[in-house]
């Protein structure tokens, strides 16, 4: 057969600001073009201990079993619930975004039946809804979403309703791939059992390695199981002969990925975790503001606004593509498109890791209103502007 | 909690001659160091068709449908048998290797019926004993190892082993982690249905993307199963909607081991696969040259050998652990111990991509034959390095 001719990789310059991945910083970039040692080198085994230590402190977590999953971050999700879910178990699922449906299809494949709460796409759960959902189901497991890419929902009352689900007899599976270092988020405190996370959002490191932590019940869970887990790559018994004390061979980590993700978690230890949160509040409340200057309103009601993620609501006429095809082309920035039964009503915006930066939500911002103007939309761009550098005290 | 103080990464400088992965050529390290676009983006879209053109280069295929898993090895090894094992589907797997042992392990998970081939480890399948064993059971799937990275043993009759499957109507699945890129390997013309590799031997690229080939036999099978597939993340006819021709949506693929795994193929390419064979065969020559030249064996019988992966029997007294040892702290260069039966007999040296040059070869050599000299072994050393250096034509 004929031999390829493909050149040089050349991808256009971007700022990232849609669901996700986020820039990364040069540091991190630097990090993954380090030359390989082994998965088993005894150096490597000291990159592990540090990535797992990190990993713990982003997590607020001391759960031992703490470990970046070698996938992106749907791999960190499956691994918690094909672990966790046995056949027949019950397990709650939120219905109010994307996520939670793929939960449920995942506790299905593991042999579970999804039980699932409903709310509104763009609403939070409610506790009473929970509460009668664990009432009447008496589930083995409740997954809530902590932080709703698809809709820019956060589930801000997360702790209590964690309670709920444990009075109940219930493990607590967190998903928090839109929050981990960037929004607070505290596993042990809240009483979480199981937590994943990507490394793409607000960790600002490529997807590839996946982080995951699991407290003790819910590692006496998984290795009393009677049925094996239905995935040899995400087993958590037999990772955890790796991740654990013993670093035996399992399968090969995804060595540069690993190498990635530990210069990102120094860059969230170097800034302090609690001033990442406030970073991206910060920042991102600059987009918020610089949105609704505009005239233009977010999705959810702001007790539930997540700051890395804002579904910006489209005015009446303008076609997402259309902007986001423009913000693209003229300003180089991602933005993407609304899911689900939001999809054509929203644009999400993301916020995360080191795209929450003031200068690329200013230039988000400008970019944004341009691509308004361009569809004759009925928006103030100067006020939009002004509002989000008075957000970020730019103003003179 | 307490703030991590972790230093910079600094891992020591390594000569990968062990089962992988092995050393990464500076341009793949470059081409993983690149600002990201979006896995959505059409820059990134246009990154995909490449990838997949290439990838059909070295498994010498036309499918559709090959594409790289967001994983490591073992990814795209689950992704093969997860989605063509049906419950109480009957999958013929060797039993002659650790890799064997790891199909039965995932056929047994998605519900089917591992049933063994035995042949000694160290030996390759015999025909016969397959044909039986095909005659005996009517399989769905007959998985193959072409080239078993535990015992060193290339299938060298692999065409002939997948007429014998085909012709009792199975699928042929081919294990080619240890093979792709590095020995003649060629997926349409000896029949094989599904085959899956790695990045991070042959083609030299960092673990987490891994190449995966379905012919239309296969992709039939996939999308008329009646039960879904145990993996969300691995399913085949989910993926095929973001490998396919819709481009949409279904997990974050990892952007940069995709970058590097392109610019690694891209090397492949410029070489020609054919040539990169050879080399392999020569450059591995010199270290099967060197071993025998000091007195020592290789495992295997000649007629399969296995040129990426060299198991070295052992002098005896040689302890594999200390030899391990010496040549990563003297040599800087990994090797690896045996597995399974062959623990303690053989150490397995490896010859894969960027890895089989002929001066790591050399070098290779030179530090095998002075770790068993510190062991007081009965080698010679000199005659080694000679004959390693004749079988490059480096003597005059």
């Amino acid at each position: 057969m004929d031999t390829p001719d493909v050149g040089e990789l050349t991808p256009p310059e971007r700022t990232l600001m849609g669901p996700g991945p986020s820039d990364v910083p040069p540091r991190v970039l630097r990090a993954m073009s380090t030359p390989l040692v082994g998965h088993l080198d005894p150096a490597f085994i000291d990159v592990m201990d540090d990535v797992q230590e990190l990993l713990r402190y982003v997590f607020q977590t001391d759960n031992e079993y703490t470990f970046p999953v070698s996938g992106t971050g749907s791999a960190s999700m499956e691994a918690a619930f094909t672990n966790l879910t046995e056949p027949s178990d019950t397990v709650v699922v939120p219905g109010n975004g994307y996520f939670g449906e793929r939960m449920a299809s995942m506790v299905r494949r593991a042999g579970g039946e999804p039980v699932v709460v409903e709310a509104p796409w763009g609403d939070p759960l409610d506790a009473e809804d929970l509460a009668a959902a664990c009432a009447a189901h008496d589930p083995d497991l409740v997954a809530l979403v902590h932080a709703e890419t698809s809709t820019g929902v956060l589930q801000s009352n997360f702790a209590d309703l964690a309670a709920i689900a444990r009075d109940h007899g219930a493990l607590v599976v967190a998903d928090v791939v839109t929050s981990l270092g960037g929004v607070e988020f505290r596993t042990d405190e809240w009483g979480v059992d199981a937590a994943y996370s990507a490394a793409q959002k607000c960790l600002s490191c490529p997807p590839g390695a996946s982080p995951l932590t699991l407290s003790g019940r819910a590692m006496d869970k998984i290795l009393d199981r009677e049925a094996p887990v239905r995935s040899w790559y995400l087993d958590v018994s037999e990772l955890q002969e790796y991740w654990g004390a013993e670093r035996a061979y399992h399968h090969t980590a995804p060595i540069t990925n690993v190498y990635g993700l530990r210069e990102a978690l120094r860059l969230v230890a170097e800034e302090g975790i609690e001033n990442c949160w406030a970073r991206h509040e910060r920042v991102a409340g600059a987009i918020k503001a610089g949105v609704e200057g505009m005239g233009l309103g977010l999705n959810p009601d702001p007790a539930y606004w997540l700051p890395t993620l804002n579904a910006v609501v489209l005015p009446d006429g303008v076609d997402d593509d259309a902007v986001i095809e423009y913000l693209l082309e003229e300003h180089a920035i991602e933005v993407a498109a609304g899911l689900g039964s939001l999809s054509g009503d929203v644009l999400r915006v993301g916020c995360m890791g080191h795209s929450a930066r003031p200068r690329k939500a200013l230039a988000t911002v400008v970019g944004l209103g341009e691509a308004f103007e361009a569809q004759d939309a009925d928006v103030d761009v100067a006020a939009g502007i002004e509002a989000a550098r008075a957000a970020l005290d730019r103003t003179g």
